[in-house]
């Protein structure tokens, strides 16, 4: 009864798919999923110009790293799902992931967003019936932390 | 002893057209300052093909709300720096508002990203020596309210 | 097949008794529902010396503040169901009040908990069928606003 | 240059007595400090018939959970500006640690509060020279993650 590991490679493999190429503004800003299993994942973007939000101290703008904080606390919401629903039909699981959605989301932007590459991860607090409860951070390409979030994602 | 409103409004169109024409993340979004004075700030995104989340909906992204709102909140809080200064030099003032920045936000995604333009305001509910926080509202064009958030910036 | 008004203020009167007599903690802090119908809720705590938190100082505990915008915005949820389900039974009704509960909590602490007495009100920004944001506000007996929340509360 | 550790562990012992013994509401929730050094912060609760926030399901009131992660986070933020402030004389850093305040706090409630004992942990994100930003935890006796929070602390 359990999922086999090959369907859920099966399943996360089309999310990062959908992540990475359906969703417009994600490739506006440039989001790549750099790694994606039931336990690990992560997200990562590349400094550009048009991702500034301080033209003088050439920082990113905040709202780049809430979008990744956003997307990657949803993703691990999602991975969240698939493990919870081992055993079930791959139609079953995607149809219960079509339906998550953020509830709400804290930021806290640590510091300034400074480098040439950006990787979030997160990891689930709980995943319940109806919410997951994911904790996200921001780190460059220095392995420095620039912001860290918490997210509620509706999943049932 | 008190700040002109000429003054004040001389530097809050400054602030305009630097958050309108300067920062390169809000031009990729369209963000635009719709009014701006000492007691009302509104901000306007029109939808566009780019900053969609969800391909099937066709609904902004949650991080595009959260950067508008992330925008508002800051001009919010630096209106009301402007008004704690009265009397202030244009100088004292320019430098106490580059200093301002995001230390954390909070954002609630109430309802789907609908619409043909939207507008996000907001309100202080302290300007303190150190930290304001700003309440922010994002409505769609049919005056539906999509997301809601909290705001708390360093001033000083 | 709308709520009676006189079923309405039945419920609500036995949820005033309830969480004003049979919640241990409520009891403890001495949290008192000033005002309950279907749109203005008013709860209310009066300052005593154990309530404290800075003895210095001598102004509320932030805990027993963050405690009673907890049960202020959950009573808000409360009442917001209670109208969504307006024809409903009053056994279907409290079956579904009884699973209510706070998923996250934000709270901004604004200014000194100075006063003899604080009041509580809130309103609910979005019911939807599983979960339920409600903004907050905790004046003092000058009507100062000494904080403000945030809640998210799960309903169905 | 350095703080002694004599140093540090008197003004840790201070903190402790203080936080125990002197602050009203702390004595009502029976708030304990387990354990404190520069390092590990960890904060102790006793379940007891007044804590209580469910008297069906007898759990604990998530007031109770919300002040003892706000009180666990200050003391997080107090010990990051100790260590902050290696080399400094006991009354400079007193009198630092004396401005500290909560500016706001995100609770996440994951499970309900059942247990006979809770310990609640926190660490810094960062220290800055105006703002700390702590996450915390809450467990019970079976070491299950009950709460979660995080926040934002003045300390200078």
């Amino acid at each position: 009864m359990d999922i086999s590991d090959e369907k859920a490679a099966e399943m996360l493999h089309s999310l990062r798919i959908f992540f990475e190429e359906n969703i417009p503004f994600n490739k506006v800003i440039g989001l790549q999923v750099a790694s994606l299993d039931l336990e690990n994942i992560c997200v990562r973007i590349d400094m550009k110009e048009t991702l500034i939000g301080n033209p003088v101290k050439r920082i990113l703008h905040g709202g780049v790293i809430s979008s990744v904080l956003d997307v990657t606390g949803g993703i691990v919401a999602m991975a969240g799902v698939i493990k919870q629903m081992e055993g079930r039909t791959t139609d079953e699981i995607s149809r219960r992931l079509l339906k998550i959605g953020t509830i709400d989301l804290r930021i806290d932007y640590l510091r300034p967003g400074e480098g040439e590459y950006f990787l979030a991860t997160g990891s689930v607090m709980r995943t319940g019936n109806k919410v997951s409860v994911v904790r996200m951070q921001f780190h460059n390409d220095k392995d420095c932390l620039i912001a860290a979030g918490t997210g509620t994602y509706i999943i049932g």
